[in-house]
């Protein structure tokens, strides 16, 4: 590190997360078929050399665009949990559904989505983002074991959670080529408060 | 069709037939930018031109190739209706839920899926899988609700339907990249009990 000036670090890093935002938007719009590192470089407005010195390969910076992407929705989460758990009865369900709802309508679902899809053809990728999921996918059940307050000691509230975390996913899929927001409103509207019985129910 | 004889109408449609089942699998495991005509041909064992008197262009043959199959799985979930409508009680919604999952787990979901992100990049193709995907999504629903002896004019039971397949749907994605049946199990397990309980609560 010694040699590298302050400022010089500060232009790599932001250099870096322009390219891994370009590489989300990209992959997002396009899908993998039309997202290189050329394309990506050009829309970040970096040239392809820098781009190359951070990113060897395609998958290095997809992986990494996603792993990016996914830390910030997390961050969001983890930012929404405070203000949420302060609140409690069913506004604090509805603000915890709206908010894992959201988790998977937005654009960082479009862009995982098409990376899981490049994934289940292009074998070296499969493993990185197997990996990613499985990191994602247990810390966004952890926030929302948090988030809707539920205690997973009681029998059931684990498959509960789990569930209730498998119908947002469908809910983002539906929404991929048409908007489906009317009808996923009456949906979480409706489940919502299925949720909230099933949590605060007595155990037997 | 005067001067067409009989068994080279026959043979004529045991070739779309071969073709369609050649594309289904073809998408399913190579994805849309590993899937052309004239793989599929070579696949079917047909010639390639003999596949293009059958389907002009790619998006021919693979929007057919899913409606294909979608046909296939929807008759096999008429064909379950009758078995499980004579059932009553809790191994009805059991044998239900079962086959309404199965929907989202097969080859078929995972073509479908790979043809959905395909249409997000691809403006020719998009219009007709979201009319495939209204069509198929209606009549899936229709039999949810009979599979499951649902009464729709009760309040919420309709929502509660839709949200059910939106978790299958969603468990389908999370078996796209690793097996994910143990986990499913008990997910599926679990929400059966409370699909039941919804379905079969006094009206209030």
């Amino acid at each position: 590190m010694g040699t590298v000036s302050a400022p010089k670090q500060d232009r790599s890093r932001a250099t870096r997360q322009r390219l891994l935002e370009a590489a989300v938007e990209c992959l997002a719009e396009h899908g993998w078929a039309g997202s290189t590192v050329s394309v990506v470089a050009e829309r970040a407005g970096v040239s392809r050399g820098a781009a190359q010195h951070h990113f060897r390969t395609r998958e290095d910076l997809f992986t990494a665009a996603v792993e990016y992407v996914a830390e910030q929705r997390l961050t969001a989460l983890r930012n929404a949990l405070v203000p949420v758990q302060l609140i409690s009865g069913p506004a604090r369900t509805y603000g915890a559904v709206q908010e894992l709802v959201g988790l998977f309508t937005g654009p960082l679902f479009r862009a995982a989505l098409q990376l899981w899809i490049a994934a289940t053809n292009e074998e070296q990728l499969r493993a990185r983002v197997t990996d990613l999921e499985t990191r994602v996918g247990r810390e966004v059940h952890r926030m929302a074991v948090e988030l809707l307050g539920a205690d997973e000691r009681r029998p059931g509230v684990r498959e509960t959670v789990q569930g209730f975390l498998d119908m947002a996913r469908g809910l983002g899929l539906a929404n991929l080529l048409t908007d489906d927001s009317a009808r996923r409103e009456r949906v979480v509207a409706h489940w919502e408060g299925v949720l909230r019985e099933l949590l605060e129910r007595p155990t037997s």
